[in-house]
C-alpha cells in the first residue's frame, strides 16, 4: 500500500467515466486524471478492475462478526443516507429492469470490531476515527473499530462510485486505510448577527459530513442578538433576541442539532463569548453590564459583562452549570477575544476596584481577574474550555487540557502557535480561514495552502496542534447565502485537516475539489462552483 | 407635490410597524424613519391616515374606463401576481375571520388610458413606463397610458402595503406620479461560462420586476459553451455547449424566457459576441474561427472568426436572420469586446489578406473590417445593435441609433462616455456595476453613488445616456449563487436608473433597501443580507 498522491502515473487506464467535471459525452475515456475522493485518504491503493453495482440488489449490511446490529439506530440512519447519496432516491419508476448479468458487487459488510460500538455515545476529542476499506468481489468490508470510523467509511465508499454514461454504476476493486491527521477539525457558524433557521444548520451539519468535519462551533450569542432560550434566564432571548419566538433556539431545538450532529459523527461545542461581544446579554439580565459614564454621570450605554460584581460570577455559574448539561461535549468555547476597555475606563466604581487590585491602569489585568474566575466556575462543572488566543496572551492561568484557539491576523499567527504550544497548550488554527471574508477569484487556494503546523518549533509542540476551524462570521450571511458562501472553500480546509500533510498539489486539487463540488450540488446542496464548467447534474434548488 | 426625499422631515407621526429590519415587537413604533419604497418614486405624497384591507375582500381590478379588461391576459397574470406578494399565498385555512369592522380599501382599479392597452405586444425602448397612483376611500386608482406603466404602478402599490404585528394589512393616503429617468435599465446574465437552468433565469426576471428592470440582457454563448440550439446550425449547441441535450436552451426555452420577461415588462436582448469569445463555435461549425500558426504551420488551435472567408458572412447571415426572428426585440447585441490579434498575427493567410487590404500592420483594421460588414448583415434584418465600447473606438462607422455599452475599467469610463455622446451616439453604462467582482464589505454603496451622467458634456450629451446594465458574468456564479449575488447589490443599480438623480442619501437607502431586501425574501427570493440584523421572515429556501 502507498500514497494515493504519488500514485497518480501508475494508475493507468482506469475505464472510468466520472460524469462530473470532465464530461465525455459520445466517447468513452480511457484514463482518469484522478479520482475524485475527497478529501484524500491516507493510504490508497486502486485497480482498473471495475465492478458493478445495481440499486436493486446492493445493500449495506452490518457484518457478521460485527458489534453493531440493526439496533445501532446511528449505522441504520448512515445505511439509507448514503444508498440515498449513491443511487438518488429510488422510485419504483425510476427502477431499472433486472439487467441481464448479475451485478458484481452485491453488498458493503460494516464491521464494528470493539466490543462497544458507540452506537448511542458522543464522538469527543480522543475519537478514533480510523477505518479500513476494501471493495473486492462479491462484497466490499468496512473495519472501524467504532460507529464513528464506520461513518467516515461509508462517506469514502460512497465516493468511490460513479455513474457511466448509460446509468450503471461502477466501483473499482480498491483497498483504503484511513484516519484523519488532526483530531479537532471544526465549522464556526455565527448565529448571533444573523439568526439561522435550523434547517439551515442541519444542512450545513450534512455538508459536514460528507467532508469528514467533525466539531459543529456554534457561536451561538454575541452582541446583536441572543437566540439561546435559556431555562434558567428565559429573559434572555425573551428580551435579547431579534423576536423572542421566531428567532430564537428553543431547548428542543438545540437537542435536535446535537442528534443530527451525533448522527453524523459531529461535536457540538457551544460558544458563549463573554466578558466582551454581550451587548445582547444586557437586555435581559439587569446589572450584567458595566454602565459607561460620560465624565460622572452614566451615559447610558454598556460595556462589557461587570468584572467587579459578586453578582454577574454568580449569574455565570448558574448560567454555565445549565449550558454544562444542555450540551453533552466535553469542551465549552467561552471566548474571551476582543475586549474593548473603554467603558471600563469611564466608570468610577471600576476605577476603585482597579486601585483595590493594584492593577494599576493595566485593564487587561482585570480581563483576566474576570476570565481567571469563569475558568474557575466552568471548570467546576467538569467540562473544559476553549478559549481565543487573548485569554492566553494576557497571562491567565489555564486548565492543561484549555485548547487556544488562534484567530488574529497573518502573518504573526505562526509565533502564536509556536508561543501557545511551547507553554504546553493544545493549540487550534482559524486565522488563515476567516471565511466570511471574501475576494474575487480563487480564494480556496490560499485557503488550501495554510498549514496549523507551519511554524518553527520542535515534534512535541506540532502534536499539541490538535486542528483548525473554518469560521463564518455572520456580518453578511444569513441563510440567503450561508451555503454556497461556505462550500466548497471549507472543504480545502476538511482536506488539510484530514488528509496527509504531503497532499498539497494545486492542480490536483483543483479536479478532484471541482468533482467533490459537483457531488455535493448532486446531493442537493448548493456548492457554488470553483470556476469555469459544469456538472452533469446543475443544483436543481430543491 | 414634492419629491419624498425632501419629505422625511415632514412625514411624521405615520403609526406604522415595518416588522422588517426594525421590529418593534411589544411597543408600538410612533414613527416611521422611512417608507420601504425601492426604487424611490419621483413624485410621492403621503399622509399619516391609514387604510386597512382584508385579504377576503380587497380586489385589484380593472378600472371602468379602462382601455384593458380582462381579456388582457398580461394584466390578469399580473393582478394576481401582486395580490400573492401583498398577501401571500392565503389558503382556505388561513383566512382570517370576516373582522368585525369593515376594510377601508376596498379595490384597486387599473386605468389603462391609452386606445391600445398593448396587451399583447413587447416593451421597447420608446415604451411609456409612467404611471399615476392615487391610495384613497374606498379605491385606490393606478392610471396608466399602458399595461407597461401599469405593470411598474402595481409594484409600487404592493410596495405601499404593511402588515402590523396583529397580521392586518395597512397602506396610508398616497398620490404618487412616477417615471423612470432612463428608459434602459438592464441587467446581464451570462449563461456559458456556467449553464443556468431555466428556473434560475425566469426567477431573476421576477426579481428584475421587483426592481423595475427592464431589460434581460442575455449573453447567451462565449467561449466555454454554446448553449443556444440553433435550427439553422444545430451542431454549434450539439458540438459546443457542455452537453448537448441537458446544458442547452431549445427554441421552446427561449420562447418561455421572452414571454416570461414580456408579461413584466422586460425586453430580451440576446448577445451573439464576436468575432472574440467565439472558442466554443468552433466546434460545431467548420473554418469558422481562424487557425493559430506556430511558425509555418498550423499549431491546432483557433482563434477569432475568420474574417478573410466569404463562408464566414454568409453563416453570419443565416445565422442573425435566425436570431432576428426568434428574438422579437427591436436591438441585437453584437459584442465585439477583447479581440486577441496573436492568432490572426501568426496566420499567413490572413498576413497576406492584411497586405492586400493596405491595413500595414494595424489589425484593428482588420477587426473593424469583420464588424463592418457584420453591422451591415444585421442592419439589412432591420434590427439596431449594441455593441461593446471597442467598436466605437475601433472607428466603424455605426448605424445612428446603435447604442455603445461602455465597460472599461474606471476612472477612464467618464470620458468614454463623453467622447460617445459627443459623436452623437446612444451610450449605455456598465463599467461600474460588474456585480461578478466581489469584495468584502457593504459594496452596495459604491454600486449605488455611481451615475451614467456624471461626465463633462453639455445637456444633449446627457440626453444621449439611455441608460445602463448591471453585468454578471459568469466565471464564479452558477445556479447555487447566482440569486443572492446580485440581489440586492443589483437594486442599487436599480433605483440609480429608476429615480430622480438627486436621491443619493446613503443613509436613507440602506434603511430602504434593508427593508427592500427583506421584502424579497418574503417574496421567496434568497436576496442577501446588507449587513447584520434580520428579517420578520427569513428565508426558508422554498
Amino acid at each position: 500500500m502507498y500514497y494515493m498522491f504519488r500514485l497518480a502515473s501508475l494508475v493507468a487506464a482506469i475505464a472510468f467515466s466520472h460524469g462530473w467535471l470532465f464530461d465525455d459525452f459520445g466517447e468513452k475515456l480511457n484514463e482518469l486524471d484522478e479520482i475524485s475522493l475527497w478529501p484524500l485518504p491516507q493510504i490508497f491503493k486502486s485497480s482498473d478492475l471495475s465492478f458493478q453495482l445495481s440499486p436493486n440488489s446492493f445493500q449495506i449490511v452490518h457484518g457478521k462478526e460485527s458489534s453493531a446490529g440493526p439496533s445501532c439506530s446511528l449505522l441504520q440512519n448512515a445505511f439509507r443516507r448514503y444508498f440515498e447519496y449513491i443511487f438518488g432516491e429510488v422510485r419504483k419508476q425510476d427502477k431499472r429492469s433486472k439487467q441481464a448479468f448479475s451485478p458484481d458487487l452485491v453488498e458493503l459488510q460494516v464491521w464494528v470490531t470493539s466490543a462497544d460500538p458507540e452506537c448511542d455515545g458522543y464522538p469527543s476529542l480522543q475519537t478514533d476515527e480510523s477505518y479500513e476499506l476494501t471493495v473486492n468481489q462479491p462484497s466490499a468490508v468496512l473495519k472501524a473499530s467504532n460507529v464513528w470510523g464506520a461513518l467516515r467509511g461509508l462517506e469514502t465508499f460512497s465516493q468511490l462510485i460513479y455513474e457511466d454514461d448509460y446509468g450503471t454504476y461502477h466501483i473499482n476493486k480498491t483497498v483504503i486505510s484511513d484516519f484523519p491527521r488532526f483530531a479537532h477539525r471544526g465549522i464556526l457558524l455565527d448565529t448571533s448577527r444573523h439568526y439561522l433557521p435550523l434547517k439551515v444548520i442541519l444542512k450545513n451539519l450534512e455538508v459536514m459530513a460528507m467532508n469528514k468535519f467533525n466539531v459543529f462551533h456554534w457561536h451561538i450569542v454575541d452582541d446583536p442578538s441572543f437566540p439561546y432560550l435559556s431555562r434558567t434566564f428565559p429573559d434572555l432571548s425573551q428580551k435579547g433576541a431579534y423576536h423572542p419566538y421566531t428567532h430564537v433556539y428553543t431547548p428542543s431545538d438545540v437537542k435536535m442539532v446535537i442528534e443530527f450532529a451525533r448522527m453524523r459523527g459531529i461535536r457540538v461545542i457551544p460558544e458563549f463569548d463573554t466578558p466582551g461581544h454581550t451587548q445582547s446579554w444586557g437586555n435581559g439580565q439587569k446589572d450584567l453590564l458595566t454602565p459607561c459614564y460620560s465624565g460622572s454621570t452614566p451615559s447610558g450605554t454598556f460595556g462589557p459583562v461587570n468584572p467587579i460584581l459578586n453578582s454577574t460570577y454568580e449569574f455565570m455559574t448558574q448560567l454555565f452549570k445549565e449550558i454544562s448539561t444542555v450540551f453533552p461535549d466535553a469542551y465549552i468555547h467561552l471566548g474571551g477575544d476582543e475586549v474593548d476597555f473603554t467603558c471600563w475606563k469611564s466608570n468610577p466604581d471600576i476605577q476603585k476596584f482597579m486601585k483595590e487590585q493594584s492593577f494599576g491602569t493595566d485593564y487587561t489585568k482585570l480581563e483576566s481577574y474576570y476570565i481567571q474566575r469563569l475558568v474557575d466556575i466552568v471548570a467546576a462543572t467538569k467540562k473544559g474550555y476553549m478559549v481565543w488566543q487573548e485569554v492566553f496572551d494576557n497571562g491567565v492561568k489555564l486548565k492543561a487540557d484549555t485548547q487556544i484557539h488562534v484567530w488574529k491576523r497573518q502573518p504573526q499567527y505562526q509565533d502564536e502557535m509556536a508561543r501557545i504550544t511551547a507553554a504546553g497548550f493544545n493549540a487550534l488554527l482559524s486565522t488563515p480561514w476567516y471565511l466570511n471574508r471574501i475576494t474575487y477569484g480563487q480564494d480556496w487556494e490560499d485557503i488550501y495552502k495554510a498549514d496549523p503546523r507551519n511554524f518553527t518549533g520542535t515534534d512535541a509542540q506540532k502534536q499539541l496542534v490538535i486542528g483548525g476551524e473554518a469560521c463564518l462570521w455572520g456580518e453578511f450571511v444569513d441563510a440567503t447565502n450561508l451555503t454556497p458562501r461556505l462550500w466548497p472553500r471549507a472543504s480545502a480546509v476538511a482536506e488539510r485537516l484530514w488528509s496527509n500533510k504531503n497532499v498539497t498539489d494545486l492542480s490536483n486539487a483543483y479536479k478532484r475539489l471541482a468533482q467533490h463540488r459537483c457531488r455535493m450540488v448532486k446531493r442537493g446542496i448548493p456548492a457554488q462552483p470553483l470556476f469555469v464548467g459544469h456538472c452533469r447534474h446543475e443544483y436543481n434548488g430543491k
